[in-house]
């Protein structure tokens, strides 16, 4: 089992990202993470989806994907020709103590302080999984009251795009 | 209409997200964004959703979405109480001459250069719809070749969490 990233341009219309995801259900494929966003035209949104399965299983579903009358395009991305990105947001339990210290982590990871209270620090981490996973395994000791994530979007590198021809 | 946020913990299994997305469409609900990521704790996963709707209606859903054996539990945040980060990986054409000027307008942003090749320059930046938004705006003269976004994910600020009780 690998970890696939579909990349899908779709209309933007009620009920598109509910059929997309069926799909993936009907298929018993469990959905790693996913992020839908705008794009540069209003009327087009892209879903970026992560799943673990095999090239054959991912092809298949790939092809039923092209045949929902919305989507526009499909393109499956593999891990070395991409950038890809997530951005979690944690809130870590912190004394006047240990403060400091969650404050010194932040710092290595590169990662924002976006809110403070006498006992929690919230902190804004971007990057792959295994940054934030990083991350997260260091401030653990100290309590983590809770984690909220963003799937994960990614871009091609370089010049190539995933673009509707017109 | 307004613009909501709902936070959702779900039990992490497949065919979750396909219920709860299958929900909002069914009542005619215009997903504005979506994230799905893991929680601290592997078994449940946290959905956030923003939709535009009045009070009522998102009252109503939410309570619908209570139905779900798989959800846990669900919060609406309202905005003030809220921390709300995305991510968008923008591609923006360039030649030497504007390079330094696209970078610029990175640096004054706290964005993040991730990639770089002759004619591009992709940018990670990170905030709330209306800097990324800003953002966009201004690097649009030099031609967008791709947008990828995450959808918004939020925590309340402070002490207050929406968590288990155990």
């Amino acid at each position: 089992m690998e970890r696939y990233t579909l990349s899908v341009l779709v209309e933007n219309q009620a009920g598109v990202l509910s059929r997309v995801v069926g799909l993936f259900s009907r298929r018993g494929f469990n959905i790693h993470s996913l992020s839908v966003g705008t794009t540069q035209d209003d009327s087009v949104s892209r879903i970026t989806i992560e799943v673990n399965g095999d090239a054959q299983t991912v092809e298949q579903v790939s092809k039923q994907l092209s045949k929902i009358v919305e989507v526009i395009k499909i393109k499956t991305l593999r891990n070395y020709e991409i950038v890809k990105r997530g951005l979690a947001l944690v809130k870590v339990k912190v004394s006047p103590k240990t403060r400091s210290e969650v404050i010194e982590i932040t710092t290595v990871f590169r990662a924002n302080i976006v809110d403070i209270s006498p006992n929690t620090l919230t902190v804004e981490i971007t990057g792959h999984d295994r940054k934030i996973g990083a991350f997260i395994d260091l401030v653990e000791p100290y309590g983590i009251e809770e984690i909220s994530c963003t799937g994960m979007t990614a871009l091609e590198r370089g010049a190539n795009t995933l673009k509707i021809d017109k």
